[in-house]
């Protein structure tokens, strides 16, 4: 095991990471920035480190502090957690250069996952589906429409650096792509400084459905169920359950040996989420990408599965091996995000003082949080208070459960998202299981 | 299902039976004493009848009144918890007689194994083994060295009424045997009003081991394996494991199996446990007794099952038919009881207000607890505060996180047992599994 850890991030991830550490013996150093002060993940640490002012970039990504700090404390080890750093290929490659152990894939791989295109060809060499479209950037209109005519209207438009929606159309016809490429291209040169757009077949009815994996330094790869994360806004996730409601044993298999086909194609270690879409019109299944770092929905594989995949995730930074034979996994397991967030009023992030912060409990009931009564909710940070994770036998008792749950769960001082999760459990493609990806915005309409 | 469930006890097992009901869709009537305003029991029910005041017998154990509540608010269903009148005949009895649900077995098979003789009887019929001595209460000392020679010194005088260790007399041989027979019968007469004495062979080191059982009103009993809970002081549990470190597969299964035929000896129904001591000399396993209700360390038995018990019980007393198989067990899980005692100064209780309780959380940690800061302690009611149930892949990593979320767990403004657990963590026969029911007794001494 390492010697000590640096935990590089804040939030309940920080402390979830912490815990994971401490089960596992490991002394911990926490940092943090003048506005978490106080908060509960430098409380649990061995010791913690102020960094600088509230703002991100002067604090919790200041790699050379962060470095720094872990030299100046002993660490041997940085914990990226997920978010800021998690995914940066430099960080990852300095913290080695240091002497230190990135607890991570290698900075080679981040870099390769992080690269839409180089994800693609890489997975796509070893027959993954990707998603039907332009291999590249293309060039010009001209291109584009050669591209959408083999791949078939309607197409999406991409920025190649992109993110989060920004440089995205969609075009249904040969028309419509020529009229809306320019604004696509300008809209990504003005967002990323880079113009590169792509053409991909756009999927109407789609679920976004991804497979955790671990991955030891020994050349092992074992896949540990799918985690569905449909129930979305703007790209982000909102609820995510597991197993899938929309794939039957066989899919499962199938999807399960693609993600781990994607991990060995990269030679990936650590623990990593490969990314599918599942097109419910046709069935079909493509890779999008694959995040390499932990995930805020981790735990719900831990709760079928058993394990402590943070733990892993450091035990395999370690050097230990994955036992060949992946745990069964049991139940359902579905996980609520608790943001502060005013969701009737276009979810407009609502920060402020904690003045009750009361979780439910009992059996099949987890909370991850680094929220207690009295925590100053910083409008420099994203708004996850907490996460409710619920397990159950199966769906039907997870969605009893749940709605119980969140009717114990007190938060007053801001506005929080625990309503939008009560009012989503009564409404019927939920409680079937059947909703898409534009579920979600389509119900808030 | 039920109509509606009145929940007649308080305290932590009040909120577990109401969270179970809630997540079955049952509305609940919660009770409480003068001293119980306020509790979150009574917050988490649909509605909530004060009993009167605080001594038990003047609230929570009047028949009358619990009758009265149940039939003026439309509960068609009682469930007693544990303690209070859980293991009353009399109480099931009037239930039933009353039209409602007792959520239980039925008044005859409370009474069957309320009753030390009895229990015996029934058990022995189908071959369960007892601990060897006398079949009833001895009338002279001549009976009770003719049954010690029988079954062989030390053997250990037994107040029929008994409980509590109270008229209980451990004799190495005759003269011994005749010297303190009287006075174990003086002291059974004095504190139980009956002097009837039975004579046991002694076990020197044993491991208590018990089983859980359901069993439908379908005829078919099931079990989910035992739990160990031979870290006891003063005949009080202090720590429980499962599964038993003292069980190979072998005896574990011959224990799971005579449980099953103890249970199905008096036509069981609901949740039930079937206690043995494993007599670590000889090999040997014994009945004792069979708890007929829902027991404190049940939690153990759902982090490894993956089952809800208390829903269990309620089903069943609606008539649903369990499942052929029971669930497979996954896993290793510790509970620890943190009660309001001052464990320095002889376990002294503690009652007072809880000025901090803010407990661990994480993956593998379940907290079923009614406290909350501020909350009152009354002096009336057992010291419990909460139990900490801690799951994980093996008994080592339950241990490491044990003392993880030992350390985390702030209790303040009364005496807490969360120093005790911490400390017995550090000892060897914790740590290896070897302490028999002796050994906490001993390492306080």
């Amino acid at each position: 095991m390492m010697r000590r850890l640096l935990v590089a991030n804040r939030g309940e991830i920080a402390v979830r990471v912490i815990r994971a550490a401490r089960d596992l013996g490991v002394p911990t150093v926490a940092v943090y920035s003048d506005a978490d002060r106080g908060a509960l993940h430098t409380e649990l640490a061995d010791r913690a480190v102020c960094l600088g002012p509230a703002p991100a970039g002067a604090s919790y990504l200041r790699q050379d502090l962060l470095l720094h700090v872990a030299e100046a404390t002993g660490c041997d080890a940085i914990h990226p957690g997920y978010g800021f750093l998690s995914e940066n290929p430099g960080f990852a490659a300095s913290v080695e250069e240091a002497g230190a152990t990135f607890v991570g894939p290698p900075a080679e791989v981040i870099a390769v996952m992080g690269d839409k295109a180089m994800a693609r060809k890489a997975v796509a060499k070893v027959d993954v589906p990707v998603v039907p479209g332009s291999p590249d950037a293309v060039s010009n209109v001209d291109e584009a429409v050669a591209a959408a005519a083999e791949c078939g209207y309607p197409v999406l438009l991409k920025a190649r650096a992109g993110g989060g929606g920004k440089g995205m159309r969609v075009a249904g016809d040969e028309d419509e792509l020529r009229e809306c490429f320019t604004l696509a291209r300008q809209e990504a040169a003005g967002a990323f400084g880079d113009d590169g757009i792509y053409v991909e077949k756009y999927l109407q009815r789609v679920r976004h459905v991804e497979v955790q994996v671990l991955a030891d330094r020994h050349g092992r790869v074992i896949e540990l169920g799918e985690r569905d994360c449909s129930m979305q806004r703007r790209h982000q996730k909102v609820v995510e359950e597991a197993p899938s409601p929309a794939l039957d044993a066989g899919r499962r298999q199938d999807l399960a040996g693609l993600a781990v086909r994607a991990a060995e194609s990269v030679g990936y270690v650590g623990a990593g989420t490969v990314e599918f879409v599942l097109d419910m019109d046709t069935g079909a299944v493509y890779f999008i990408e694959m995040n390499t770092r932990i995930q805020v929905e981790h735990p719900l594989t831990e709760v079928l599965t058993g394990l402590d995949l943070v733990a892993w995730q450091l035990r395999i930074a370690a050097g230990e091996a994955l036992q060949a034979d992946p745990p069964p996994r049991r139940g359902h397991a579905m996980e609520f995000r608790i943001n502060a967030e005013d969701w009737k009023r276009g979810f407009v992030p609502a920060p402020g003082t904690l003045t009750v912060f009361d979780p439910p409990a009992g059996p099949g009931i987890r909370v991850d949080t680094h929220c207690r009564p009295g925590a100053v909710i910083s409008p420099h940070y994203d708004s996850l208070l907490g996460k409710l994770i619920v397990h159950g036998a199966d769906r039907d008792e997870v969605l009893r459960r749940a709605r119980r749950a969140l009717s114990e769960f007190r938060v007053d001082g801001v506005h929080s998202t625990v309503g939008l999760h009560e009012w989503l459990l009564t409404q019927p493609e939920v409680v079937a299981g059947t909703y898409t990806t534009r579920y979600l915005t389509e119900a808030l309409a």
